[in-house]
């Protein structure tokens, strides 16, 4: 059954016109990801690849895409964490960096410390040689005019919702069995500044252990952060339920206890695996002996070949 | 039983010349915050007002007294948790404020978000009127001095271990059986800029459920981030185990999985509570019934009227 990868593209109300470029990125990261996993990659390797493909995309809310907070300006959020060690790295509210994800899984790998924040993670950033991008480079059109629409007087408040759309990320197991997760996001549109929400939170934005399983969430990030989703599901799993069912119970918990929607990816060990969210949508993708799954809505699930371009 | 409140003053190596102020500074802020309490105050407001005690005191490692990160600055993180609604508030990474725990408080109250972190943080504070203080006014000379140990290329890693040490935390438990969390510190030692410790990292650096209890941990913060400490001892709880089972079962598998030392102070809503550590030695101290409990050592346990002086 093994290797498997996860990818989810955010979880909301997705806009007709964005749904198909939505779809489109996330099975392309999940086929880029499992690549890795085929030539005997491990499930970190996979799962970085995977987000960065979706930073660079600038369909999601993550990296180049990224919303803009309430002074019009870009902060990003990113972990990874590897199920063999525990051992985990973030960034929260790092600035012209193009990828968040692999400035994460650098904190974990060259310093002793899990997460660094703001001036200090960008201090990091040069220190490790990563070039600093301008903030205009990671600036769509589109975030700028939601942006402008968020701060009218009269602004929809579907559009915020919208704003919550959007992280991405990532959990692989490599044929191994190691498990990892990795989770990437601008975080809520018109945030203020500093905002930092549930991506770099461990437990919250992402958990991985071999001995359990690995999560990537999204959603209403507070709210996340309330009920520590990604420990959670884990919980449920350590008390024998399948990655579907904890999902479920995870995100049934959050909705009822704090009102909260979301979606995860959610594998474990032995390579089972589940996409599911409470949210209206969730463009998600996964790849297994071959096969592409995928789907947007709550109960859809396409599958085609891993080969085939679509 | 109720109310209870259970203070610490963190876990770790404290130096015999530090231990007698270590001491009475928890006892006199378990006083403090129990004051409340008696009063039919809310939990929140006695672990709020406990840990500004600990702030306020300069032999903490939190507000006045804070280590100093590896350029020399003061960088604070602190975290509260009120286990009615779930709702919590934290900053990271914050300078120039005397009491990040009231600072952590303003998040929860006054924004829809659970976290700000660096300047955004400051720019907060500035917005709800809190004075900016000089940050020579939370520096002592002896946080100064151990930065400069610390800097030598033959630090001695006892040092470093007391670096670990300092953080302080609160959890209670009110007439109504609300529970509440409060912590605070200056984190680690000759830290990167901008790094972040599991303080302000929700399940980590705390955790209040009305429905299980409330946990405030100090320690090694990367060990504790790893396990979700916090959360893992409410798990337990969860599945049955009382507050001390509990706190010593979360100890002891973050000391076997990660390597890491801690200590918590974990109550239940029905006033059960904890002081545990797998350090050489934590500084706590509780009250309830009038009576005030403390000790330093592992097995010690002191109780005295809680309305003497001491």
């Amino acid at each position: 059954m093994l290797p498997v990868i996860v990818i989810h593209g955010g979880a909301g109300h997705i806009p007709k016109e964005r749904a198909q470029l939505s779809c489109a990125g996330v099975r392309e990261a999940a086929r880029g990801g499992y690549g890795i996993l085929r030539a005997s990659g491990s499930a970190m390797d996979a799962v970085v690849e995977a987000v960065t493909m979706l930073e660079n995309n600038p369909a999601y809310n993550a990296g180049r895409g990224s919303v803009l907070n309430v002074k019009g300006e870009v902060e990003m959020d990113a972990i990874v964490m590897d199920g063999r060690t525990l051992d985990s790295g973030a960034v929260s509210a790092v600035r012209r960096v193009a990828n968040p994800v692999q400035l994460a899984r650098l904190v974990m790998e060259k310093t002793k410390h899990l997460c660094l924040t703001a001036e200090g993670a960008s201090q990091f950033a040069r220190a490790m040689g990563i070039p600093e991008v301008p903030e205009e480079s990671l600036i769509t059109d589109y975030a700028r005019m939601r942006w402008k629409k968020n701060l009218a007087p009269d602004a929809n408040p579907v559009e915020c919702q919208m704003g919550k759309m959007g992280t991405v990320g990532a959990v692989a197991v490599d044929t191994e069995g190691n498990v990892a997760c990795a989770t990437s996001t601008g975080g809520m549109i018109n945030k203020m500044e500093g905002r930092v929400g549930d991506t770099p939170c461990i437990g919250c934005g992402g958990y991985a252990d071999n001995k359990v399983g690995a999560v990537s969430p999204t959603g209403h990030g507070e709210a996340i952060m309330k009920v520590t989703l990604s420990r959670l599901i884990l919980f449920h799993m350590e008390q024998g339920r399948s990655a579907e069912e904890a999902s479920d119970l995870g995100l049934a918990y959050m909705k009822e206890r704090v009102q909260g929607l979301g979606g995860v990816v959610t594998v474990d060990p032995k390579g089972a695996w589940a996409a599911r969210f409470s949210s209206l949508q969730m463009a998600w993708a996964a790849v297994q002996d071959e096969q592409l799954h995928y789907g947007l809505y709550a109960g859809e699930h396409f599958t085609e070949s891993a080969q085939e371009q679509s």
